[in-house]
C-alpha cells in the first residue's frame, strides 16, 4: 500500500480538525508529540491529484481512494511534568490517534508509537491514564527514519550558519549517504547513517542538552531551559573562561595557532578569582556554558565524521532550539577543528526526529495508511499557525507554533 | 659535551644542599619548579662510575669532570598566589639556580629558564621583585621534552591503571614513538610525539583541570583543588547524573550497548529534580564534575590517538594528582571507546613535563653542564623527601615531598 501526503504552503488560521497517528518520543528531559490532523472541509481534486501523482510515476490505483488533507503538528513538555502531557492528550482526543491490534479485532486495546526511554518507563503510566499501550520502535532506528525523511521530503529543511548568516543546502537525494546523524537531547548519539534503515551508533558523550540545562539551573536558578538560553544572549564569556591571552599575558600563542581569545580553558577564571557564585552573572555562567558544550560537541562530532571518512554532519535534537549562538558555537567548533574542510549542517524540525521516525512507523501496521513519501513540489513547506503548546521553533525569532501542512493519500 | 646524570635510591634525609638550575613552568593555574641541590658530602668514587660508564659505552672524557651527586627537586604554587612562588625562591636563594649571559660577559644578569603563558605574562614581575630574567622555552616543546626524559630515563615512571591495580609499564626506548602525549592543566593538549623534538600539537579541549576546579569551585565553595578531589571520593555521581536507567525505566539499552548505569547525561538529574544546588551533597556534584571532565578527555584522546594511529597514550598534567577515581575514569574512558584495543598510561611525575623540559633546556646554554641522560640501573628511582612545599605526588596517599635523587656528571 503506498500512500503519499503533500505538504503544502498554505498559511491557514487552525482549521477544524481530525486527529490521527500521535506518535510519541519520550526523551530524559522532554517529551516529544506528532500528530496528523485531518481537514475535515480541505478535499482536493482528485483528478487534479491523479494528474499530480502520474507525473511523479504513482500509479493511479495509488490515488484510488479518499484524498485527506491536513496538517502534521508538533508538540512538546518537559518529562518532569508528564502530566501535562496526558492531559494535553486526553483533551485533544488524541487517544483517537492509535490503532487497533488487528491481530486480535475482538481486543479494544489502543497503541500508540512511541520511541525514547520513556515509552518503556511510563508504558503503564499511560495505560492507566489513558488506557493506552505504548507500541514502543526503536530510538535510533526512529531518529534515523525521521532524519531520513526531513532531509528528503521537506524542502529548506538543512541549512549552515556561519558569520551569523544562515544558508539553506540543496539535497541531493542520491548523493546524501553516507552522513554523520548527532542527535543532541539531555545526551548525545552520533549516528552513522548509509541509507534508509542502514545506520550504525558510532558514538555519543554525555556532555549534551542535560549538563546545560542541569549545570546551568545549578548556577544561575533559571527555571526553564530557554530562559537560561535567553540569559546566554546577554553574556559575556570572557568573564569566567580563562583565555589563551589570560594565560599569556594578552598575547597569542601563535606558534600552535592559538590566539589571545581562543578558550584554553571554560570556567577557568573561576579559579584565580576570589569570587562566589554570587558574584558572577548568571547571563555570563549560561554563555560560557552553552560555549563549552556546544564546542565540545561540535569537536567530538568531527572526530567522528572524519574516522568515518563523512563529508556531511547534520546536528539535531532539541539543545540546539535554532538558538544563534549554539548554532554559532557548533559551526565555528566544526570549521575549526576540521581546518575549514568540513561544515556543520542542522534541521529546522531538529526536535522532532524521534517522534517523526515513530510516526512513520505506522506504515507498517496498513491500518490506517498515512505515510508522507513525498513533497509535491508545487506545495513547498511553510509556517503554518496551530493550537496553543504546539510548535516547532525554527529558530529564536520564529513562530513557535510551526506545523507541516499535508495532503495524505489514504486508503 | 655529554654529561649523565644517575637517579639514585637513596633514601636520605633532607641534606645541606647547593642550589642550581631553577627551571619554572608557569601555567594558568599554578607554577612549576623544578631545581637541583647538589649534595655537598656526598662525592662518588670516580673510579666506579666510571666503570659503570664504559659498561654503558659513555667515553672516559665524559667523566672527566667534578661529580656531583645531588637531587631533582619539585615543587608547585598556584598561579594566583605568585608572591608565596616569589618569595620561595628568594628564601631559597634558588636565583642562584639561574645563569649568567654568556654573550655579555660584563652583564649581571640572572637567566632563569621558564616556559607556559606566564613565563611572559609575568616576566616584569620576576625582573622588578628579584632582578631575574625569564629565559622563554616553548611550552609544548617543553612538554615534550620532559615526557621523553621521564618516558626514557626515569624507570617505573609510566603506569597503566584499571580495577583498582596500578601497573607500572616497561618502556622500550626503541618502540616509543609515536605516541600521544596528553597534558591536563587548566587546558588541555594533544600532542603528536614522533621522537626527541619531533611533535606536532593535533589537538586539546578547553574542559580541563580548570574546567573542575572553576565549575567546582562555583557549586561546592570548596577553598581549594585538593579538597575539592578529596570530597569527590565520597560522593555518588547518580545522584546528579541521569543514567540510561534513569530514561528507560531502570532497563539497559542493550540494542546499542548502553547499560542501565551509564552515563547519559552529566547533570541530567538536575534538571527533573526540583531541588536547589543547596539541596545537592557537593561531594556527589565533585565526583559527577570529575567523571564528566576525566571521561570527556579520554574519549578526546581516544578518538585522535586512532586518527593519527598511536598505539600509545600517556596521560599527563596536574589535573591527575594521581588521584584513583580519575586514573580510573580516565582508563575506562580509554578502554570504552576503544572496545579495549587501548589503555590509557599515566607518568608519575605527570605535573612537571613542562618544567622539567625547561631544565632540560639548560643543556643548550652549555654553562653549568648539567644534564640527566640516563639512569644508571642500579639505582632505581624512589621517593626521597625534601623541604617543605616541594614535593611531587605519584597518588593521593603517597608521600608530598618526592624527588629524584641524581649523580651529575659534571664539567
Amino acid at each position: 500500500m503506498d500512500l503519499l501526503a503533500a505538504v503544502s504552503n498554505q498559511q491557514n488560521s487552525q482549521p477544524q480538525s481530525q486527529i490521527s497517528h500521535l506518535a510519541l518520543d519520550i526523551g530524559g528531559s522532554l517529551i516529544k508529540l506528532v500528530y496528523f490532523s485531518r481537514i475535515n472541509d480541505s478535499c482536493r481534486d482528485n483528478d487534479e491529484l491523479r494528474s499530480h501523482n502520474e507525473s511523479l510515476g504513482v500509479s493511479n490505483s495509488d490515488t484510488s481512494q479518499p484524498i485527506l488533507e491536513g496538517r502534521l503538528h508538533f508538540a512538546k513538555f518537559e518529562t518532569s511534568k508528564i502530566n501535562d502531557c496526558l492531559e494535553f492528550i486526553r483533551s485533544k482526543k488524541l487517544r483517537l490517534g492509535g490503532f487497533h491490534d488487528c491481530t486480535s479485532p475482538s481486543s479494544d486495546k489502543i497503541f500508540i508509537k512511541a520511541t525514547g526511554g520513556g515509552a518503556y518507563k511510563f508504558a503503564d503510566l499511560f495505560k492507566e491514564k489513558l488506557g493506552i499501550s505504548l507500541d514502543k520502535e526503536d530510538e535510533m532506528d526512529c531518529l534515523v527514519t525521521g532524519a531520513n525523511f526531513l532531509l528528503k521530503a521537506v524542502p529548506q529543511e538543512a541549512f549552515t550558519y556561519l558569520d551569523g548568516q544562515k544558508e539553506f543546502v540543496q539535497i541531493d537525494h542520491n548523493d546524501l549517504y553516507p552522513y554523520l546523524l548527532v542527535n543532541i537531547g539531555s545526551g548525545v548519539s552520533m549516528i552513522k547513517v548509509d541509507g534508509d534503515g542502514k545506520f550504525e551508533r558510532v558514538s555519543g558523550t554525555n556532555v549534551g542538552g542535560g549538563t546545560f540545562w542541569g549545570l546551568g539551573r545549578l548556577l544561575t536558578k533559571c527555571k526553564n531551559f530557554d530562559e537560561l538560553l535567553e540569559l546566554s544572549q546577554l553574556g559575556n564569556n570572557r568573564v569566567v573562561d580563562m583565555l589563551v591571552g589570560d594565560i599569556y599575558g594578552g598575547t597569542d600563542y601563535a606558534k600552535i595557532g592559538l590566539s589571545a581569545t581562543t578558550i584554553a580553558s571554560s570556567f577557568g577564571k573561576a579559579i584565580s578569582d576570589n569570587k562566589e557564585l554570587e558574584d558572577y552573572k548568571p547571563e555570563d555562567i549560561s554563555r560560557s556554558l552553552l560555549r563549552m558544550i556546544s564546542n565540545n560537541i561540535g569537536q567530538i562530532s568531527y572526530l567522528n565524521a572524519l574516522r568515518f571518512g563523512l563529508k556531511r554532519i547534520f546536528f539535531a535534537g532539541f539543545f540546539i532550539r535554532g538558538h544563534a549562538y549554539t548554532l554559532d558555537t557548533i559551526s565555528v567548533a566544526v570549521h575549526f577543528w576540521s581546518k575549514g574542510e568540513a561544515k556543520a549542517m542542522f534541521l529546522r524540525h531538529e526536535g522532532f526526529l524521534g517522534a517523526l521516525g515513530a510516526f512513520m512507523s505506522y506504515e507498517k501496521q496498513s491500518l490506517h495508511g498515512l505515510m508522507v513519501h513525498k513533497i509535491l513540489p508545487r506545495f513547498p513547506i511553510s509556517v503554518s499557525s496551530a493550537g496553543d503548546k504546539i510548535y516547532c521553533s525554527l529558530n529564536s525569532d520564529s513562530n513557535e507554533n510551526e506545523g507541516i501542512e499535508c495532503t495524505v493519500y489514504g486508503m
